[in-house]
């Protein structure tokens, strides 16, 4: 069975192993395709891997021999999905990966905003403590985060563990969603 | 009665009120005093307050009016507590002020190892991102931090909650601390 990985950099620039999908057949795993390369280096594969390379009708029509996509990644809106349930072709992604790492970041770039780690210390490397007449030294005074008010947009999964994190900030969590399921009294 | 301020700078820039404490008695605030000033602007006060100006058993002896220190701290090794003692002069600090403040700047220093914010900050306003091949850019990448260790030495206050923020972002914390108040089963 040929398999062949249209776009793995960005998910696995080196430190990752491709070695179980490659124990599944013939593995060929390109770091970028453009859409010009797309049908010569997909045809005779059975299953495709993609990331942000675009299947569309027309492609998926000129791999005839076409039988699995896999998106590595949660949006799928780079394959055309009707043009593949037309061919009895399922499409897979990856629902959800990147909870931890997300709401790990909204803290970060919160308290980046609140606290300005990397301004602080571009100042400080620059000399600006060593200059400083007080003992203590701030470019612009932090802002304490206890008892501010977090709003959360979308309260799936991502929603609810940002907001948990900024709840342990002692932060007064405020949240909206579409859906039932969104709503904070789900948490 | 006197009341004296010797470095309320770093204390109050200017964001804060000294009202309270001008309520009291006649208030003189000082935004900094070197060792040569404070005999002279500390003679007849009976209440001096200071955040790290030197109280040496030398000065409070030429302060004979004096009857109260406040530390504007936690620390208080500015002031010579024995002579303080010795003539009957409590000396106050405070105890407890940062907890919050403390924890969350530990966050930020942790997730701006982990997440470079300001490094990524400073790469896409030059253009490092808009330049990129890929859709997504790093220059190193970020450090997941769930599941990781997450040390703490001294369980006090701060460490407590520091640890429990650690503990929020899914990390795994150990703590040591000398006291037995300050092992981790008193969390």
């Amino acid at each position: 069975m040929r398999i062949v990985v249209l776009d793995g950099h960005t998910l696995n620039p080196g430190d990752l192993s491709w070695d179980e999908i490659a124990q599944l057949g013939s593995l060929e795993v390109h770091d970028r395709s453009t859409d010009g390369e797309i049908v010569a280096r997909a045809r005779g594969a059975e299953i495709v891997l993609t990331n942000k390379t675009r299947l569309s009708a027309a492609t998926i029509a000129d791999l005839p021999a076409l039988r699995f996509i896999a998106v590595l990644a949660t949006g799928y809106d780079v394959v055309d999905v009707r043009a593949a349930r037309a061919r009895g072709i399922p499409v897979s992604n990856v629902p959800e990966y990147s909870t931890d790492s997300v709401a790990q970041h909204t803290m970060a770039l919160l308290l980046e905003l609140a606290s300005a780690v990397g301004e602080h210390d571009r100042a400080v490397h620059a000399g600006d403590w060593s200059r400083s007449i007080d003992f203590c030294f701030w470019r612009r005074a932090p802002i304490e985060l206890v008892g501010l008010t977090f709003g959360v947009l979308g309260f799936g999964q991502i929603g609810r563990r940002v907001g948990a994190l900024a709840s342990a900030l002692g932060m007064r969590v405020l949240a909206a969603g579409r859906s039932r399921d969104d709503r904070p009294g789900a948490w």
